[in-house]
């Protein structure tokens, strides 16, 4: 039953699924639910900043033309009529000889167009009406913020498709988006295979292995911004399986088998690609690991068969699923940055084909460092744990001198990249 | 009421604080709900891996000394006595002139010592029984994965501090770690503080601006890994604003009140803390933003009192709060990575105090480079939301310019290291 497969190269595997990207959906919800969400509008200043002409000391407010004949040993006086705090709002109007107390952040009063700081003046009462008196000429708009001088309104704050983090959430507040419009998160559903499989809480047994990979994947799949749904393990029976398949794509955008790929005698998912008339857009790619990554399409859905290899599951799901997952989450830069290494430590092996080691990326004196960050041997599941970035080794190279300069793909980062 | 304050310097704030730390509580939750959390024990192998000798390819198990004739012209042939999928178990043992089929990831039958891989044998049957036959001598153990070869029964995986991410989640799964033991998530409250502040759902009015920082600390919190509980709005009046500080510290680990610091004629705060008998560790720190920067004392608790300005708050929040949170989750490294850059543009403003500058961070050509990511005005609320660094500026710096090397500590970075 083993099927002729044609490995295709890794961009042109990216491109076909790529292809297949959906626009996602969008939804409103409550600011202080937003973080590290997307959002789906541009943020557009509701107001000019500052809103009104402000302070930026503590001081007295004046006008600058009653200072004109003040100097070092010429105090000119003003009677303090006001006295107001930040949010307080002024309420009377300057004259000549006149000054209002002002705190920091509060609103210029009409009339003044300066401000004075407080440790410059000297206060006085008379008769318990309180008086300053300054020895320094003003200009007029000295120490003022004018309205609007950070932010006009109308401007375009914050494009479609950020990610929300506390900066972005301080600007939705300021401009009173109690509600932010988002992205969407696309469901992405994942059913394991394979009958080796124990659950996580199940007792080994001879000959079996613990289900690590649909934890796993649901967790790449929560990093990504996306929710998942799990189905569970497939029945060793086609029928069955069939159905379980079938049904959950009614739940989900996109659906992700783990396991059952490879070209063994117990495999199942071609056979289900088959008798749903998906059109398989690949079922080869040619790299390591991951070479019998599947990609089908069944209607406006996505259907993803990754390896049961954990290493292998993993970088299939990095390069071909989380981009369409960014898209539909509106990121303008869906792919997973890439950026210029220095090698640590030789990687001897030869790669016929493209190679993605899962790596550990450092910086020191201003520059960025890569090294393997486990043994690469398909099955060590340990290295995946300390990988944050896939260093990139194009098919076709004999192998990686330390000091050597690679490409490496890093797997924590929010920005992303245009292209792969 | 203006006090005198005496500045000191970052250092030095940040080991005031630092001594107060306390460590945090642990719990069990399920692997389902353990992702971003932070391991509060090792995770140790509770079985070898692979905890069976298992086959690394589809293909036969034979005894390598039935092997010992073949040749290009010489095949030896095999009877097939089983066929054995992964994860089901050979009920066979071998004997002379006998192969088992087997799938990748199958455990080997005992009597067999080496794997051929299917692609060279040729397979026929004789009177419905199947046979094999190969052309080449093999070795004991070839193509063999050995019990333990990858990970020893009891070997530490994971320390104890490590954040859960896809990888570190697949090694619980793969250990049978169905609950996992992880730091509890510290509470931090959060009292806004300020009667020129509107909430973010109110309409805009003369001489006041929206609470943004409420919103903005709590995500710095959410972001760090731990809970927030926000109490809203001090009133302007002591007795009422003194108890509600009194009755939330009974609620959380910190609490952080944002405003009310400045030496302002409406600031309650040092009052506050005089009533309360909290013991003020700092009240003025020699940096900018972030100079009137408050911490605290009350009981086993800490109270800090930071900047309403918002990118003093920011800063003041992740240079003396996010460390104690990362010591309580039991991060090994709970200070900001601090990493070398080459700066882009050039930065004139001398620095009579340490600045932290909020900056964004880009690699190019294997070099880190970063740039102010806005205007440094103190009050421009909008630079927050494209930084993802703060560049750290020397006090006594008379300016940069573009191309010097600068220090930078990394915001979004959830490694972190030791030291500040």
């Amino acid at each position: 039953m083993a099927e002729l497969r044609k490995p295709i190269p890794v961009k042109e595997a990216i491109d076909r699924v790529w292809e297949q990207r959906r626009d996602g959906y969008t939804e409103y919800i409550a600011i202080t639910d937003c973080d590290n969400r997307r959002l789906a509008e541009d943020v557009v200043a509701s107001h000019p900043v500052p809103s009104f002409p402000k302070s930026p000391y503590d001081g007295f407010a004046i006008r600058s033309e009653d200072t004109q004949g003040a100097g070092r040993n010429q105090p000119v006086s003003f009677k303090v009529i006001e006295h107001i705090g930040a949010g307080q709002v002024p309420e009377k109007q300057l004259h000549k000889g006149e000054a209002t107390r002002i705190m920091t952040g509060a609103q210029i009063p009409a009339g003044a167009d300066c401000i004075t700081m407080f440790e410059i003046c000297q206060t006085y009462e008379n008769d318990e009406q309180p008086y300053m008196s300054i020895k320094r000429k003003m200009d007029s708009g000295q120490n003022i913020i004018e309205e609007g001088s950070e932010v006009a309104k109308g401007e375009l704050l914050i494009p479609k498709g950020t990610i929300i983090n506390p900066g972005v959430k301080a600007v939705l507040a300021t401009f009173g988006y109690s509600e932010v419009k988002v992205s969407k998160k696309p469901v992405v559903g994942i059913i394991a295979t394979g009958t080796e499989l124990l659950d996580v809480d199940e007792e080994l047994q001879p000959g079996k292995i613990r289900n690590s990979n649909a934890y796993m994947i649901a967790s790449q799949i929560t990093r990504s911004g996306a929710d998942y749904r799990y189905f569970g393990k497939l029945k060793d029976e086609f029928e069955a399986s069939y159905e379980t398949v079938f049904k959950a794509m009614d739940e989900v955008d996109i659906l992700i088998t783990t396991g059952g790929v490879s070209v063994g005698d117990f495999d199942f998912m071609p056979a289900i690609y088959d008798k749903l008339g998906a059109e398989v857009l690949f079922n080869k790619v040619a790299m390591r690991p991951g070479s019998v990554t599947t990609a089908a399409v069944f209607g406006d859905k996505l259907l993803y068969g990754l390896s049961g290899n954990p290493s292998a599951c993993y970088v299939g799901f990095e390069l071909f699923v989380r981009p369409l997952l960014q898209h539909s989450l509106s990121n303008q830069n869906p792919f997973l940055r890439r950026v210029k290494a220095e090698l640590l430590e030789e990687f001897p092996k030869a790669n016929p084909f493209t190679r993605f080691v899962r790596s550990s990326v450092t910086y020191e004196n201003g520059r960025i460092h890569v090294q393997p960050s486990g043994i690469d041997k398909s099955n060590v599941v340990t290295s995946l744990a300390y990988a944050n970035a896939l260093m990139v080794l194009p098919g076709g190279t004999r192998g990686f001198r330390a000091g050597d300069e690679v490409e490496v793909l890093l797997l924590e980062d929010q920005e992303g990249q245009g292209e792969f």
